[in-house]
């Protein structure tokens, strides 16, 4: 039985608030209700807790849960999901072209004008979702997203299996970045200080390197996923002429950039965010990106702002959050 | 007879003389020995007086001329060439890639350790020349640099047919690039309030736009070639999401640049500096480019001086100057 309110994890003025008196949504036409199963804690939560874009509602938009209602797809209802989280008006101009996570009105789960995914209950476009193979387990199946995020790289970008590849952030988002990369048969060195990361970066054929070791003008590929100014120097730096820098973070403010140098050595520097869900999941299901590893720590949803306070440590790895109700 | 010394624009601490006693010189092994014909006066060379990069030496890269002596290549000699500025030394890890423009090593035409073509001679390896067709005047021929440096846009990202595309800067260079680019079949639009500038863009089928009129993220490519930040922030205004800015211009000093929007709207920033040479020749051979209505005045090399002034002033197209001896 569906009860009328549920417990969720509210942002309003940057301030992150437990509730448990939330009305559980209602799901509208072509939408679907899915109970949460399990729901992962991203640097964008952390950004939008410290005031990155002014959300007012129910964070998170990592997860994976079941649908219970469909009322315009009922064959939906039951199946383990999960789900892409720009939520598109299908008639701007942008979704015309096929550009729909570009979409001029888009609300985006838990980040601007739909409530996410931290609550027992949340709502989707049923053609948002992706049913999730048996073979990935709910723990592989919550880094979907940020695994599809990890992807859109090779999406934008030819990796040349002959290239030398330097990913810049070795946290959350940077190992998935660096074990999807590493598929393209590219050499591929992480930097890191933390022999935690190290270690997982090694296990899955990344070479780890601390940032004095890493070379000048030696790669033809950088990616900056640090989410601090710094990185961008020193992916500028160790960037080949006529690289690519690709940018995973995004930070608030301006910083101040020497453009020339981009001109002169003629780099490339591509603006990277979110991803394709299917590869993603064929992915897991073939094996070939396994990210139950950087699962840190799990929390029941109610504790949910003690997990916060866990991911926002320096080098936590993945902090996820466990619905309330899974055994109904 | 060739003289023992020759007049030249000269360098110096930022300060630009005028000079009759600099020695002609000598063509190292591989080198020619070039009289100049016709040389034009560049943005980048107006950037070197004011400091933009620390040289000392002759000006100029822009240039059409003939060979005169060859040493190790005499069936040069007598030859009307243009030369690619970029002396690359054939060794390092990047020339052995096939990236000699991008050499570590690298000297640059009136640039960087290599004395320039404003003078009565100059040198260049053999290696850099490139004939040019009978087809081909001098006054066409000396555009060859800017317009293989249009090229590299086209060498660079693949503009298709049915793209928009904006330029932005419609001088010397801007010019150029928009010929260039409505050779794709893609619609061209270039951004001026100078008549004189939307004359010229008309003309060559590009439609010339004042800054108010153009449209917000509706277009898929925009070359930025002012020279100046603020035409930055307007190709970040003009292009679309998953768009490209290919930046053209190279300025001093650093630009604060909020790169969030880049991340968000997958947006790619492509440096672009020297192109190919032949594919310019071919262009102009076949008729296709016709540069010449560019070509704003001309100078004899004695009165250099007041061409720089003249190329100085806002608006102003191509400035040459006219080698001295061109009748010997």
């Amino acid at each position: 039985m569906k009860p009328s309110t549920m417990p969720a994890v509210w942002l309003q003025d940057g301030n992150l608030q437990w509730r448990e008196d939330v009305p559980v949504p209602t799901p509208g036409p072509g939408e679907a209700l899915i109970r949460m199963r399990l729901a992962g804690v991203c640097g964008t939560d952390l950004e939008l807790v410290k005031g990155y874009y002014p959300f007012t509602g129910v964070l998170g938009h990592e997860f994976v849960g079941q649908v219970v209602e469909a009322p315009t797809a009922p064959e939906w209802v039951g199946r383990r999901v999960v789900g892409e989280i720009n939520i598109s008006c299908g008639q701007c101009r942008f979704c015309r072209r096929g550009l729909e996570r570009h979409c001029e009105q888009r609300k985006v789960l838990g980040i601007l004008g739909h409530n996410g995914a931290f609550a027992a209950y949340l709502t989707l476009p049923v053609r948002n979702l992706h049913a999730v193979p048996d073979a990935v387990p709910d723990e592989a199946a919550v880094f979907t997203e940020p695994l599809a995020a990890a992807l859109e790289i090779l999406d934008q970008v030819h990796i040349r299996p002959t290239a030398r590849v330097l990913v810049l952030g070795t946290g959350r988002l940077g190992q998935l970045i660096a074990r999807v990369l590493r598929l393209t048969g590219a050499e591929v060195h992480g930097v890191t200080r933390r022999a935690r990361h190290a270690e997982r970066l090694r296990a899955h054929g990344v070479q780890p390197l601390t940032p004095e070791q890493v070379p000048q003008a030696a790669y033809q590929i950088v990616v900056e996923a640090t989410g601090s100014p710094a990185g961008l120097e020193m992916a500028r730096r160790a960037v080949e002429p006529t690289g690519r820098i690709v940018l995973k973070s995004t930070y608030a403010g301006a910083q101040p950039l020497n453009l020339s140098p981009l001109v002169v050595d003629e780099i490339t520097v591509v603006g990277s965010r979110c991803g394709p869900f299917a590869p993603a999941l064929r992915l897991m299901e073939q094996g070939l990106v396994d990210p139950r590893d950087l699962l840190e720590a799990r929390y029941p949803l109610s504790q949910a702002l003690d997990a916060f306070e866990h991911a926002a440590r320096p080098g936590t790895l993945k902090v996820v959050l466990q619905g309330p109700d899974q055994d109904d």
